[in-house]
């Protein structure tokens, strides 16, 4: 899995929404109705990340929840941060 | 629920092994054996947070859990948050 380029980076952030690039890291916060929606959620996003092999940097605060993304083994952004950001998407959006 | 004085605090974190007192918070680090282990002990402190009405702020990359408790509506540390980090011993230790 290649690392991306900023540019790279920057084009595939306009396909997630909400997304942004901050200190080696794609991330996003978001906030649901309560802890059991939250967690909820979570548990549906662990299921695809154990899937995907690809696991997130998150954290959660009763019913906030921030995810960061990256691939250490890169020591970079790579698709498959894109690929588990869209996903974690589909999810959210309940879709 | 009272707010916890700084020496009630130091007494209280010898009942807990391996918390520790910073900026505002309890908090303690786990390791465990990879994602899907870690995620399965998370779900069940979630369902004790949610039966105990208290919520942590943690955070997880992969097979590391840090959490820390507060109690927001006092602004310091309650008998709440050590009440949830004897639980989370508990759950954790599967005892």
């Amino acid at each position: 899995m290649k690392k991306l380029s900023a540019d790279q980076i920057e084009e595939s952030l306009k396909d997630i929404k909400g997304w942004a690039y901050n200190e080696g890291s794609i991330w996003k916060s978001f906030k649901f109705q309560d802890f059991k929606d939250t967690f909820s959620i979570m548990t549906r996003i662990a299921f695809e990340c154990e899937k995907q092999n690809h696991h997130p940097n998150w954290e959660n605060v009763y019913n906030n929840l921030t995810i960061k993304l990256n691939t250490h083994d890169v020591g970079g952004i790579t698709q498959n941060d894109f690929d588990l950001a869209k996903s974690i998407e589909k999810i959210v959006n309940n879709k």
